[in-house]
């Protein structure tokens, strides 16, 4: 077993983060630290690709296992993420040649990319190189993202927490508008992410069931805002519960395909969109009814909230970094480790694959079985498959300033051993 | 020991709620539930002193002790809370003969207001009742808001915990807008409660610490918003860390009074304040340097997130609520009980008591000396005040679908005496 057959890995982080990608990068490194015999170094891409492109790279072997096992339980991205999509072959091959460049100069046959469908893309291209441009690389694409809209797989390593949080965050508000409703405010609107999907809006009717009787009524992307009958939903459950709670998916569209949060609001300047969705539905509500409102927007906290993560989120998103390094391992490319669903009760899970060509630029929407006749709620079958997703508690640890104990790496850069790129 | 001479009591809960509110109430109905001797039945007020004036009255004995038990950890107004002020006697001499008669009617001599500045002086117009009209009754106020301002308490129930909200999301946000500052998001903005005292404001510089160097910029409703300084301070931040993250207080103020969250914006009507102060500051600073933003509004949610309240704020509501009712059954009248703090290091307090007439309708400001020279920040002052009030977790328990076992009271009406009040 000759160092010189050893190859080091390249990991990376796409798109937005989520409470739970550190998770995946944790399960990658500890699992390549186990492999030594066939992974030598994991180089972090800093931001992304971009590291790549850069030759921007991060030594993870400078961090003590304890550290490491810190990326666990911290949100957000470690290393850095990036917003970037390679183009083809044909429109940039320079940026390919450099890609290949920067591996060979690092010897790097292994190349792991976490993130949602865009970069699945990226990682897709990459798994090519061997093919298309002859270098040998194993590329494994390990998925993330909150929209839960990814093919395949059962489900998205980040969702679950980001849909816990949100059913919590519901649960909360609804308690507290129905304590004041008597008196004051009646309506309480809740702007949640998925500009195209509404798995997290879904997550909002969570806070709801049998039991406690809350009011939740849900705008989805998936349905066009009709807002007489919305209205009417509205008024019917104040004048049932005293109250009513709002999820207004950001995708929330009107009949003409225009974004709810579009409507009307200007600032001084006159520029449109200056607001959100929650605003205009909670205004829209206070004009036509009359009820006193409160509106909030979850934006990044939603996605950020590894205070209460999933513990089955926090344990697939670790698995799917884990199952990346084994098939690596094992001779893969082009693939994406995926979840699959075995049973509902007992929730059980186990880890399939698929190939990257079945997930690139693919979404997944929600299912129409979904969503309640009323186009205003989920059903049963959407509950079933929620709640496991959502199930148990993964908690940081704290510092006794009340704050939980995130890691922060100091990310020291490989010296570089090529010139700089202009892309 | 007769039965005849034990009075019962009468417990509500008054404006705004919080995550801990009913930690006092189950502080207040346990500790009743010790003192039988003295204390017959606990009647929850049905929305605040509004269930005092229509009768509306609810027997917590029916509410089994595990019950009450999870008052402990469940937040919002479990008996429903109320915007309402008594006027003078002068002014309105007929709510108080309407109080009387009700208290008569269901035997009760003790009277504990759970609320903040103005539930204060409601508590201290019914603590006169005795002087002023001849009806026996102890008046005891226990002190809660969000607000963190009553004067003569070192703090206030719920504040630790939304102190810790803010913070916790502050870092987590921030540390996603970290990772994503390279090729996307630069700027977030998260706008916190707080009309005319930034308490909660300066809970999110908490997020900020010389270890993890998180820049944050507060905007506080004590300092009037300069808005050249302001975008300056942000680019300055931008360019040392690569991204920002603004903490702005609802009642942030333009040099001339008017709220920033009154900017400029107009929905398709016309109307002013559509969103709030977290757009304006976020397009503001779009506006003027060009980076990415994101925005969010807590709003309800940060005053509800019980799932994360502080360990010592839950202590200490409870404790409030228990001291009501030991100083009760000691005779007292017209009081509230207090928080002392007698150490920081290690963080030490004990209870006291202060004259309600005290505590009416008085606000206690952030000090000066908490706030940093520039003005967007806290001192280390601020910080040794606030970390122990955010120190602890006190986790709820949850269902196996991923939320916390809040309970919900069925409410029962206690059956009426008297004939309908028409105030």
């Amino acid at each position: 077993m000759s160092t010189q057959k050893k190859k080091n890995a390249f990991y990376a982080q796409s798109g937005g983060v989520t409470a739970v990608i550190n998770a995946s990068a944790c399960g990658v490194i500890e699992t390549a630290r186990k492999n030594k015999h066939k992974i030598g170094k994991v180089y972090a891409g800093r931001n992304g690709i971009i590291g790549a492109l850069t030759e921007d790279l991060i030594d993870t072997g400078k961090e003590s296992a304890r550290a490491i096992s810190s990326l666990r339980h911290t949100p957000s991205g470690a290393f850095g993420s990036c917003r970037f999509k390679l183009k083809s072959l044909e429109d940039n091959k320079r940026e390919y040649e450099r890609l290949i460049d920067v591996f060979e100069a690092h010897n790097i046959g292994y190349f792991f990319y976490n993130g949602g469908g865009d970069s699945a893309d990226t990682c897709l291209k990459v798994s090519r190189l061997s093919r298309n441009m002859g270098y040998p690389i194993q590329a494994i694409h390990i998925p993330k993202t909150v929209d839960n809209d990814l093919p395949v797989t059962d489900n998205c390593p980040g969702f679950g927490s980001v849909a816990k949080y949100i059913a919590i965050s519901t649960l909360e508000a609804s308690y507290d508008v129905a304590s004041m409703c008597a008196t004051s405010t009646k309506i309480f609107v809740l702007e949640v992410m998925g500009r195209h999907t509404g798995w997290i809006a879904a997550a909002g009717a969570m806070a709801a069931d049998k039991d406690n009787g809350i009011p939740v009524v849900v705008l989805f992307p998936e349905i066009k805002f009709r807002q007489k009958k919305f209205l009417q939903t509205v008024k019917d459950r104040v004048k049932k519960y005293g109250y009513c709670s709002v999820i207004v998916s950001e995708g929330a569209q009107w009949p003409d395909g225009r974004f709810l949060a579009e409507q009307g609001a200007r600032d001084a300047f006159g520029h449109a969109q200056l607001g959100g969705a929650a605003p205009v539905v909670a205004n829209m509500i206070h004009e036509s009814l009359g009820y006193k409102f409160h509106w909030a927007v979850a934006d990044y906290l939603q996605r950020a909230a590894r205070h209460i993560a999933s513990a089955t989120d926090v344990n697939q998103a670790y698995a799917m970094g884990k199952a990346a390094v084994e098939f690596a391992v094992a001779g893969k490319n082009s693939i994406m480790p995926t979840i699959k669903r075995t049973s509902n009760k007992p929730y059980k899970w186990t880890i399939g694959s698929t190939k990257l060509s079945r997930v690139a630029n693919v979404e997944k929407m929600m299912p129409a079985s979904f969503i309640s006749k009323d186009g205003f709620g989920i059903t049963q079958r959407c509950r079933t498959y929620m709640e496991p997703l959502m199930r148990g508690e993964d908690y940081p640890p704290y510092h006794r300033n009340g704050l939980p104990k995130y890691i922060r790496f100091k990310n020291v850069a490989v010296l570089k051993k090529l010139e700089g790129f202009k892309g």
